[in-house]
């Protein structure tokens, strides 16, 4: 798809300048004679070059949609419109982030969605066709190119990638998914309900259909699940002529790479093409393939794989059966994929625990109440023990009910400590600095958050005492204060680092338990310790 | 470096093996005869073949380390050792998580590291060197030959990596930097103080002083910042020919593209390596040369290029000056380490907010201590309004002490929806689902978010109203709960969607900021809300 880059050009601002693509710019206006001039003059104005221009008008209202090469940011491009074109109502963005503008423009005229097809990206469709209403989305999603099709089909959600199922005839579904490799294709069939998968997979051609059963065996977030087929396989008594002359083929995904096996089908090695090229043609190939530093089993944890290109740094990691068969190649590439999808998932999870929602934007409000309300019960379920706790002390709380008034604080101040402790050691594990099976790290660890929780102990239990002692004006309750944070920072710290470790030992992934857990005990602990301490102390 | 793969082989059990390695094993045991070859027979034992096995005796006790090439996994090696050679202690690991094994076996016998460095990955030196004490680091630093130490450099945390640096001579040093390219080097001197840094540039020789330094002008977390040299740059005129030859190098990081530019050095366009060889040696590279889709300035910021290439599924793209002159080219690989030192950085963030300590095991107590006690501080500081609030209606908590006790719940509940949805938008927000310039986006965010928490408040008060009168016997309690439930739950809902578009809108880092501001939020709101909901209900 074309997307073509800016002509040289004088630096347009100091040293913050980017130039990162195309600025797409939404005008609307009460609809006159000149306006689509007025506009085009703003655009020259800014320096920018037209590259597109659509429009029409709808109950006297003008709606114009501009692709412009533009060096100056789009803030630039608002401006010099409005300067040209007087009242009007203008939005520029870069391409990229430019979803919602096409999706305003195309509502009230869907038919324009081919106009576009050969200047936007297949993500941009994506975006579009997350934000239209189902019927404006159909005609777009009918209005695509194969080719467009099928990318789409690759990133979009399970509701968006339905939708579109649900719209088009199945030849045309098929001639989409043929515009993809086997792998790509999985991806998609992957996302599809059994029924209309296996529906599509018979009547995909034989050995596409053979390639794409065979990966369809792997769940998608192992090394089978994201290899990919798409690479030259040559045997060991093949030429280095003959591998280069297959390499040739545009139809490759892995152009710098041929994977060398036996008779057998066994891996022997990988060659780059940039070492091929210094080797006469008619050397074979069992002379220049290098046996790979690791190999994965196609059930590895997708994870793991990243993990383990990264540490390595390989760009190209071979999967294989237990008998070392060749089954694929998984790519940088791919990693990189895997790590914006992973580090995605693991934000979510963090920040709100984990909200099984694929993406926001299509998801609907029942859908968002469903993914989020179990959680939230269950969270409300373990913290009500604290409502009990303090209820049991309410003659304690009613002969001093300052008391209550520290409760939040201490509480909060626990937890903080507690799930800065986790995010530490979660990152550590993420690094592979610390490994959950080892005794040593553990006590190393337990050894540092010892003397730090000490230390940040210490002072927040003095900082507590004058804080308690100036709010109440009791010695007493600040004392109960000052001794509670002393006592649950330590608590919280130590939980807040060992709980990762277990969390990893059992198998379950500590980004989703770990912070709400230790908030939790966080709670229910200052209700016990507070209380028991105020009692001592006050009665 | 050599990292041999298994030789064929059986499966070793059903369908989750796996295959990623080597298996180090550490063995403890009091010093006998025979104890080596018991420890080999259960190797054999375990179908494992012996790459390396190292060993040496202090006060009476044996300490052995092996590698190992076995394709079950690293428990089965230590049963079978157990089983042969009764009573030790033994752990194993796969290579990539057994940093604590070498470290702890090279601690008694430091000299013994150069044995293991044709086996070893750098990351591996890297774990060890962090584990080891100081006066041990060093020695096994002074062990490791040029190549490997270049890559420890280049991996290693600055405090290991000043270690390094006050444990080599200069000469040494530079002799490592050179194996290293331009970029890579200068990714190691960045991490250096100014003093060192400089004093290291000007003993470099001229050519390679000269890219470093254009490169270090670029902040690391820049597309100048990461953009590789390393990559064949020819002229439009020259031939096909000439690429296909220069591309053999194995000088060059990059090996599947070429770089094209006119006689000014601005950017024609890439040419991969594969589509060179369907040329007749002969062509010309303007012809063969495509016009990149999207370029970035220098100054780009590195997640803005990582979004961009996987967005647009770019495995290379050009970095340019203002006159479109070519700088270098930022990698998909580079991306991929990228987004894993971004992810690191998200989660340490969300889960214990902002703690600036780059790796855990070498940091110093007093360290850790400095990097978190400010920020709990200054939470603290906040949250203590909550102290404040509940203190003035001492009056109405001393004469109805069980309010106190659904104060936790209300906060917890509160903080919990409001980090669900600030989890929700900034995974929407990385994704680029949504923007935070798009009025329109901020709209549909804010109508979602108003029916789900009318949902989810819905839910709570009726719960919560249940709980409340449960516990407290006191339908006016029970009321107070449920109506402050009711209304913080579509606050702290409201709050947590729209605090991550606001904060991008500021140029801050949304996941910095969210969780904890948001927790404070609800709770001072809390405060306020329910002890005054409580005040006109009950007196």
């Amino acid at each position: 798809m074309a997307y073509s880059v800016y002509p040289p050009r004088p630096p347009p601002c100091g040293a913050g300048w980017l130039i990162t693509g195309r600025v797409v710019v939404y005008v609307r206006a009460s609809d006159r004679p000149g306006l689509l001039q007025a506009v085009s003059r703003g655009v020259t104005r800014a320096g920018g070059n037209i590259v597109l221009s659509l429009a029409y008008a709808r109950e006297g209202r003008a709606h114009i949609l501009l692709l412009v090469d533009v060096p100056s940011p789009p803030e630039g491009v608002e401006e010099a419109i409005r300067l040209e074109a007087g009242e009007v109502e203008v939005e520029a963005r870069l391409q990229g982030e430019a979803g919602d503008l096409f999706a305003r423009f195309l509502e009230g005229n869907p038919g324009l969605a081919s106009s576009l097809e050969p200047y936007l990206e297949a993500a941009d469709f994506v975006d579009i066709l997350v934000r239209l209403p189902e019927d404006k989305a159909r005609v777009v999603a009918r209005s695509l190119s194969p080719r467009t099709l099928a990318w789409v089909m690759e990133l979009a959600d399970k509701q968006t990638l339905d939708l579109i199922v649900s719209s088009l005839e199945v030849s045309r579904l098929l001639e989409a998914l043929k515009e993809l490799d086997p792998d790509e294709a999985v991806d998609v069939l992957q996302k599809l309900d059994e029924r209309a998968r296996r529906r599509l997979l018979l009547l995909l051609p034989p050995e596409y259909r053979r390639q794409a059963g065979f990966l369809l065996e792997y769940p998608p977030d192992t090394a089978g699940g994201i290899m990919t087929l798409s690479v030259p396989v040559l045997r060991v008594r093949d030429t280095v002529g003959r591998a280069l002359h297959l390499a040739r083929s545009p139809d490759y995904d892995v152009k710098d790479t041929v994977v060398v096996v036996d008779e057998d089908g066994r891996l022997v090695g990988l060659a780059e093409i940039s070492d091929l090229l210094s080797h006469p043609p008619s050397t074979q190939l069992g002379e220049v393939a290098r046996k790979p530093r690791i190999t994965v089993g196609p059930l590895e944890d997708q994870e793991t794989v990243a993990r383990l290109m990264l540490r390595y740094y390989l760009r190209r990691l071979p999967v294989v059966d237990s008998d070392y068969r060749f089954l694929g190649l998984v790519t940088i590439e791919d990693v990189a994929y895997v790590l914006a999808e992973e580090a995605a998932e693991d934000i979510a999870k963090l920040a709100g625990s984990e909200v099984p929602i694929e993406r926001y934007v299509p998801a609907r409000v029942a859908e968002l109440v469903r993914a989020r309300l179990p959680w939230l019960l269950v969270i409300y379920l373990i913290e009500s023990i604290t409502a009990n706790v303090l209820k049991s002390y309410e003659h304690v709380l009613s002969r001093v009910a300052v008391l209550a008034a520290f409760i939040p604080l201490i509480m909060g101040t626990g937890g903080n400590v507690g799930s800065q402790a986790v995010g530490l050691i979660i990152r550590a594990l993420a690094l592979g600095e610390v490994s959950e099976r080892s005794r040593d790290d553990a006590l190393l660890i337990l050894r540092k958050e010892l003397a730090t929780s000490l230390a940040i102990a210490s002072v927040f239990s003095l900082v507590g005492l004058g804080f308690a002692l100036a709010v109440s004006g009791s010695l007493k309750v600040g004392l109960a204060v000052a001794l509670t944070l002393f006592i649950i920072i330590h608590l919280a710290d130590l939980a807040g680092a060992l709980l990762p470790l277990a969390a990893r030992r059992l198998g379950i992934d500590p980004a989703s338990v770990s912070t709400p857990l230790i908030t939790t005990v966080v709670d229910v602990s200052v209700a016990f310790i507070y209380m028991t301490i105020a009692t001592i102390l006050l009665l």
